[in-house]
């Protein structure tokens, strides 16, 4: 291979800010739980065919990943795994979140089993910040007796103090078509009332979940919303971010930050370009493309303003997962703006200044974060 | 950079016809309107995250546009604007039109605040053709006593004589989505009386848009159809191409053009090799993707037939964008032209056939065009 | 050009099985109906502005099929066309056909006036295998008295003694929005009665649709799914893939192979990716994008496990496109591949192994076919 260039020396250790993720394991897990957590979409067990090392993102994993363990580059699947589990969790987690070169964590605390926000800091050493889960919020307020309202807004007032955002999911809960406007008050205790009376666990109540979106809005913290790729228990075409589009007509100036897109990642970019308030990122799609992420980031720098367009890696679980979406990014982000300047597109000094704005200025302005970088580790 | 090849040599000089496009600009503007002038999808005042020179397009303008002013390639935003500001729009419209190369502009006159078909014809040294907007007819019978259908006619057939095609914004007003049958003459009065009887002044009524598309149908000139990529008006999952499937199959002979369809430019390329009577072009979107546009162009080099394809820039207002669009075409069908013929894919006399029929040949000859080149300026 | 590298080697001299095809023509055609086999959208005689060889797959079949019959690559259209006419159908398509380097066709048998399976296998030396189309059992079914449940399942079971798959096309027939569960006997019973009254002949009951999807689903061996990209009877947008997660949802564990799936193909990789049992592949497509097939090869490799990916041509008449559909994905898989090895994301064994995968092993695998390869023409 050919010198990377000066944007790739440059991509490859500024700290990034990664805007939205999860904890990482806690404890050790065996190989099923493993290769599971490297597929996003099935829900249940992945059968033999579904094979996750013999995917975009199982050989990204051996591309990227083995070397941090001491193993040659595209170490087979069985030799990764061996070395693996010789090595406590913690150790594991210590390894890759350091190596990622991830100054700042914007944790959504919404999935369990997982490393939580203080953790997180400390095993990186670096600085770790929440994102609440609106639709947890939910799911505590009725269980509170008295107006849902009032509960919720405790609540939330309550956590958000220390929280940068709110995070809504409510794409995994029924999709964005169909109506997204603030209910009326009386509406909003009816359906608790009847959420309550069968036994109030998963929020799946469409007026409780419009509810929920809406006091996340008003809130004023960046409002992060799940579009497009997950897992299947979503449909994934009721997803597209273009059915927001009432939704944000009427959304003021509340950040809206539009997680992963895949595959409407172009769709997202004209909102992104039609309000002024729209910001997007391609996190998790990124890491599952593995060696197609180059042309998925470039889509995603298509419409959006560069203001506009934030890093993230939604890992979750294995802390490989943490590494690898920095990785994967700083790789393919390079090589896009290495292919613009190239062609005399863009100047050098413009590329490098867009992989600032992505890779960690826009999210420290938008969430209002310090600039007070606190690497411990070398970025790599 | 290395030599551009004979592809690029060719197709930087050929003349083009841009077979969408509005008027430039007559007065001076100030920044922040220049600034509004590069975001096509947000209809409010863009904030500071948008900064719009901080996208695709303005460093593309950077990149194009500055040389053209007499700085160099990729001059900061605030330089170029000072440099603008020095000069008259005459005189900024007379550099940018001539510089593009264009020998013929087909020019949607629906749009106000602009040069018309006459002046745009004047400052460019070359020729000038009109598009009628058939909602502006509609807009303009409705005013008028007696039977509306009646008197859509007359003005059509009036204003038509002069025009080479027609245009329908249905996209604007409602989408493709629901009926698009022809309606009934009875209909048709019934609607245009409560119209009148509201004041009659944007045409929004369903029932009077597909007559008036029907109408353009009938006149049997190329009708063109804004399609998809466009302000935040309109919803653009209605504007998908697809949802014209059932127009399409009644349609007839008359030619329809898809004009900018981006996200959805695969799919429209499918409809040009669907149905004998479909053309497509991604104008408008070039200039939006800057250094993207070459994927865009390959895109749209798909199933359409390539004697369906037209270049347009469908650029309004600051006359950077008349230049700009069809540089930015230029250089990305050279750049995916030479890709296919240095893989051997195809023959170099192929490409450039194939870039002389989307450039000027296939607009000569659905339009009508004569080939009487009137182009007073070398292309660049 | 530069030599092609180790995996273009490899690849170019593999054994493929074409898991989707049909049959090749038996007799000489004029060359109005050589060119509209060239068109797959267009229902009627297509115009001179869709010149079928002024398109890709146009293109690509001067590149690829002129030296098969003794021409220059890039021959023009006429002199392709005159050298065709001088041979007969059968001389044609032993030519194509053997140059394919398939070892087995998986044949569509639902498609009138071609070769069958037998004559396919004589012609090419390789092995040939039935797929079953639903519909046509169907409409074998309702000519029969008594049951119709009964006597489709009787028909099923006979013919599917020999058959290695079953294939719906509903995608043509109402495509897959709505209900797609399996219906009651008597709604099924009532839906036959129906259509027997009003002559039954092509089927489009929507109820009797289901019930044939439920049955080949029952039957346990593939199930064919048309996909996306086909003739402009379909509404290609009601063939989006997402539209039957809920009928994935409960689809057991036969295997469901999404055909074609342009321009759904991202899409079409989640479900892979979601379902232990659903396949796909961009067949038909390959043909159609000529010079633009690695970047849809590509896209193809995104989100679906390797696995899950499988090579086909659709090809149906001209024995051209059986050839020219190998051709192409063998150029195509081995560029991107390529592409992935050069930037070191990818081992360069893994990269031969995915495309043993996706040339034959997962065909072989899922379809149960036999590892006997009859090739008895060198593969080129």
């Amino acid at each position: 291979m050919a010198s990377p260039g000066p944007i790739a020396e440059h991509v490859a250790t500024m700290p990034l800010i990664d805007h939205h993720v999860h904890g990482c394991w806690i404890d050790s897990v065996d190989r099923t739980r493993f290769e599971n957590a490297l597929n996003e979409a099935n829900t249940e067990p992945v059968s033999a065919d579904d094979a996750p090392f013999d995917t975009q993102i199982g050989f990204a994993l051996r591309r990227w990943c083995a070397p941090i363990l001491g193993l040659p580059v595209h170490a087979p699947a069985d030799v990764y795994w061996a070395r693996r589990a010789e090595s406590a969790e913690v150790d594991i987690a210590h390894r890759f979140l350091r190596a990622a070169g991830v100054s700042d964590w914007v944790v959504d605390t919404g999935l369990p089993g997982v490393a939580d926000v203080d953790l997180l800091a400390r095993w990186s050493g670096s600085a770790a910040h929440e994102v609440l889960r609106l639709e947890s919020i939910a799911e505590d307020a009725v269980t509170r007796g008295g107006s849902y309202a009032d509960a919720f807004d405790e609540i939330l007032a309550e956590r958000a103090r220390d929280a940068v955002g709110a995070k809504s999911i409510i794409a995994y809960r029924g999709g964005f078509d169909g109506d997204l406007t603030d209910p009326e008050p009386a509406q909003v205790e009816d359906a608790a009332r009847r959420w309550r009376e069968v036994g109030g666990t998963r929020l799946t109540d469409r007026t409780l979940l419009r509810f929920g979106l809406h006091r996340g809005l008003r809130l004023g913290k960046p409002l992060q919303l799940h579009v497009g790729l997950g897992d299947r228990d979503a449909d994934l075409h009721r997803t597209n971010p273009l059915l927001l589009l009432d939704f944000l007509r009427t959304s003021g100036t509340t950040p809206v930050m539009l997680l992963h897109c895949y595959p409407f990642e172009r769709e997202a970019g004209y909102l992104a370009q039609a309000f002024s308030n729209v910001y997007v990122d391609v996190g998790l799609a990124v890491n599952h493309l593995g060696a197609r992420a180059p042309e998925l980031i470039a889509r995603s720098l298509e419409l959006a303003p560069f203001r506009k367009v934030l890093y993230s890696s939604d890992a979750y679980g294995p802390a490989e997962l943490h590494y690898l979406g920095a990785q994967l990014w700083r790789h393919g982000l390079a090589k896009v703006l290495q292919r613009f300047v190239d062609s005399d597109a863009w100047a050098l000094d413009d590329a490098l200044r867009v992989a600032e704005l992505i890779g960690s200025g826009n999210a420290r302005r938008v969430y209002g974060l310090t600039g007070d970088v606190r690497l411990t580790a070398s970025a790599r």
